[in-house]
């Protein structure tokens, strides 16, 4: 489990690389330094080697990095090599909007069930997807235990959600509503707020000023 | 400029601890302990002691601190005491749920105004806010430069999108788009990827098997 040590900021590093990797195989590059892809992603080279080093030696010094390989071993890291299963409550615009995101797909993210508490949406589409009843998540849950939870509804009902998720056997939950959510200690999960992003800006422009 | 230094991270977790703050102030809570914030948005004390050292001496030790003094000080340090205007260009299914987030009006960010290619999409409201033609941007941008600009457009449009923001003197920029964009120095940009959450989640699944 020591992968568990990794910190969370040199992950999405990783999977920042792994993007820049892919733009970069795709263009025929067979060879590439750490210097090339702290440039592509905005960092610097020694950040580059320092989150590479936490799972071994890949590179040939003077020589650089095999493309494909690096790429390769990146998406093993990121647990990519195979596609995971994404079930989402809640059909609002967000909701909506994560269903039909193509970011997911082309990451291997499926989104195999979309769920919603509100009767006009049920049986309406979501691309191919059809909105089930929020009633049905134990069932759906329980047939996907694999898959990873999205919860895209309002505050007052994303714990119950969460619940039910849990119950039903989903090990990892992707949290869109403003709250923090309680689960076992085996659960994974992660709080996404949209406005932290805006807070950095504005952390840095009031810095600034400062 | 000392701020600039601070890790994002940590920047992340303040936002965190004063919506947490937030809750507790309403709750009409006085006081509160480094190990309270800490149990409530999932941390260790440590870490809420370190984040909040970055800006001086804030609790009294033994008593702790002053739940809306503390929030008071995050707040004006994230740069959240004053409204920020933002423009959003794209109003696709992730371009309209933005616009529509209301987890941004909560923490100061009004959306002022959403651009959008598709001639189809012009004139059409979002709440109460028109959608306009992209080919307005350069106009609007610069009639709010002090907005923070959202790219949620395509990856093939988004560089032309920076750039015309860039050149209207919009100073920071939120990127939605799967691409790494070309801006000058001195603008503020973060790109967010979306599946990258998930990828966080993959990653602490997959080294769980590992």
């Amino acid at each position: 489990m020591k992968a568990l040590k990794i910190p969370e900021a040199t992950i999405i590093r990783l999977s920042v690389y792994s993007r820049f990797l892919a733009q970069v195989k795709r263009r025929g590059v067979i060879t590439i330094s750490s210097g090339e892809i702290a440039n592509g992603v905005g960092v610097s080279s020694a950040q580059v080697r320092k989150d590479l080093a936490y799972f071994g030696e890949f590179g040939t010094r003077g020589v650089g990095y095999n493309v494909g390989e690096l790429y390769g071993h990146l998406m093993k890291i990121l647990g990519l090599t195979s596609q995971w299963q994404v079930i989402i409550v809640g059909a609002g615009k967000l909701g909506s909007a994560l269903t039909m995101y193509a970011g997911f797909a082309e990451r291997g993210f499926k989104v195999v069930a979309v769920l919603d508490s509100d009767p006009r949406k049920i049986g309406q589409k979501l691309d191919s997807i059809e909105i089930l009843p929020v009633s049905r998540l134990a069932e759906v849950a329980a047939a996907n235990q694999s898959a990873i939870g999205i919860i895209a509804v309002p505050a007052e009902e994303s714990q119950e959600v969460a619940n039910t998720m849990v119950q039903a056997g989903i090990k990892a939950i992707l949290n869109f509503s403003p709250r923090v959510l309680m689960v076992p200690e085996d659960i994974v999960i992660r709080n996404v707020d949209l406005s932290v992003n805006l807070e950095i800006l504005s952390f840095y422009l009031g810095a600034q000023k400062r």
